[in-house]
This record gives structure tokens, sequence and C-alpha cells, in this order.
């Protein structure tokens, strides 16, 4: 705002909920406002949750995941299945394949992809403990969720190289036409790989 | 998530971020992960911001407004002019005038608009106070800034009413093109008014 028309401590607010990802300085006005309006349903809520998040969110350091423990729910969790470990870019994947439900499984965040332009090399990744975990030899197969860019490609490779000592199966998601998605909109690259991988009906 | 996939403080931060106008149940977990990962740049912050405003944060008793202070930055700017009031149905609308800076005067928030259907008359905005505002006799021009449709119409009515016998003078916003508007696409009801309230080029 270019006038001041609140209290320092109301713009402080905004300006903070518009660096949310999915707030702009727009959408943040409107947020603050309607937090301020519903202050004893929503924002004083949200503000205790905020703070009780700063004071008990840790990394795990079993997997790198994010949790109010250590080490977290999905590596204490008595019910899944040791043998196997996903290997996750980003803990945001981590929770979109806990959402499908897919596998009762272990995971291991990275921590992003190797990236020697942006200095981020295998040091800078959780790739030293993840090869401890699998030295530990309770798992058998890695699966590498990465992305499937170049980066995520690459990361993928070079994790393959680091545990070929080991004996570990190690596998990847599968190529293919989204479910639900239209073949019209598909790029070459993912209808070759699914044509390629096709199965019997 | 149909899966507790992390500590109940963590569900519990992203249910609320749900409730952010803006944010919905996915971008909430977005946002939850991104405020979790700037820990002390942005979490901790926000988590401050928006308990001093649990604290701080009260109506203004004369105009309506909310500010940290009671009465509002608004309301207690000497250079202001008293002489002129602009209505408006909700702060964000005052925001909104503000942003655009056109005046520098003096403002009232209705909380509203009338809408007996919803069981919202007179009493339920802020009409008495308008009343009493103007009663005081420092105000000469009333500007009935509520929006255009039928609730807001009905309400400057009805304020039109209540203030016929001040000697005061009550206006409202023009109807027309906006700004950067193109006429193909702008209804008839506006370009009618428009039409009508042409100008000398």
């Amino acid at each position: 705002m270019s006038k001041r028309i609140a209290g320092p401590e109301i713009e402080r607010l905004i300006q903070l909920l518009a660096k949310v990802p999915g707030l702009g300085p727009r959408s943040a006005r409107r947020a603050a406002l309607h937090l301020i309006k519903k202050k004893d349903q929503l924002l004083s809520p949200l503000a205790n949750a905020m703070g009780e998040a700063v004071e008990k969110v840790r990394i795990c350091s079993t997997c790198g995941n994010v949790d109010t423990a250590d080490p977290c729910m999905i590596c204490t969790d008595p019910r899944r299945d040791d043998a196997t470990l996903i290997v996750v870019e980003d803990v945001s994947d981590l929770w979109a394949l806990e959402r499908a439900s897919a596998m009762n499984v272990r995971y291991h965040v990275l921590g992003g992809t190797l990236s020697p332009l942006d200095g981020i090399g295998p040091d800078q990744l959780n790739i030293r403990s993840l090869v401890d975990r699998i030295a530990g030899g309770t798992v058998k197969e890695v699966i590498l969720a990465v992305n499937a860019t170049v980066e995520g490609q690459t990361t993928a490779h070079y994790i393959t190289d680091q545990l070929s000592g080991f004996d570990v199966k190690v596998t990847r998601l599968a190529h293919g036409v989204p479910v639900g998605g239209e073949l019209d909109y598909l790029d070459e690259g993912t209808l070759a790989a699914a044509l390629k991988s096709r199965t019997t009906f």
C-alpha cells in the first residue's frame, strides 16, 4: 500500500501473508481482512498452530521427512514394509505418494536433485544417509520416485551407481499415459514410452 | 489426508490454512510445507504477526474500520477533510478506495447491506452511528460508495431517507466505462449509464 491505512501490525501481517505460496499481494490483503474478521474462529487458532509448528516441527534424521517427532511417524510405523524404500526428491513428493496410498513402505527424502551449476552435489543431498540405510541390509528394493526431469534422471543414475555394490533391486516409476489423460494433449516422449511399455488388455 | 502421514500439529496447520481465502486443501498443503521449510524466515514471523493481530486488532468505534487503535488511524489523521464522509459496505472497500488515493477524507463502514431475507435490517448495520455522525453537523457531503448491486442500491436509498432531515449533500459514485475497459465486454446497463452521463471531451 502506498499510503498507510492501518497500524503497522496489520501491514506486517499482509506483507508476510503475501509470501505464502498461493497468495499474492492482493489476495494477502483479502486473507488478512478475512482472518481479522474471524479472529476467534480462525486467526487465533492459526496463530497457535503456527507457533506450535515452529516449536515442534523437525527433520527426521532417518529419512529426511518433516514431522513433529524424530524419527518421524512413517519411520516408526510398525505396519510398514522395511524391505522396500521409495526415494523422493522432496517431502511434497512423499506426501503425494502417501495420499495415493499405493504402498505401505518406507521413504527416503533426498532434499533436491543433483545440479552442479547451482552448486548442488551429492554432499548437499541426503545420498550418504541413503547408502548407509541400504548398507544395513534390510532393504531389498529401492524405488526411485524422482521427477521425470533431466535433473531427476541424472540423480537417479547417480544413486543407481552408488548402490551397485549392494544386493538391492533398483526400480523406477513407470512412464505412461496419466489416468484420465487425453492422448491428444500428451507429448511425444510420453506417448512413445506408453507404447513401448504397453501391457496386455 | 486419508492416511495420517505427519504429526497432528502439521495436519491441524494444513486444515486451518485451507480455510484462508485464496487457499484450498491442496494449496494449503503446499503452503504448510513451504512455511515449515522456511521456519525462521517466514513461519515464525507470521505466527508472531498473527498473534499480535489477535491481541491488538479492534473495530474502530467511530467508523467501523479495523485497526490496532481505536479510534483508527484514518479517524485520527489530522490532515483529512472532516466535511466529506465516504460510506462503504465493507473494510475491503475502504482499503480499495484508499489504495486509489482518490480523496483524503473520512469513512464510515456499514458492515454489510440491507438484506431482509438474511435477517439483516438497519439495526444489524452501522447506520445509527452514521446518522449520529451526520447529526454532529461537521459533515457537508456523504458519498455513498456502496456496490452497484440491488442490495447496495437498496441500502443507499434507505440511508438517503435517513439523512433527508439533515443539511448534508448525499452523492453516489459515477457509473460508466471502467478505465482500460473495452466497450464490447460491457453490459448494456453500464453502457447506457455511460452514454447518459457523457462529458465534454
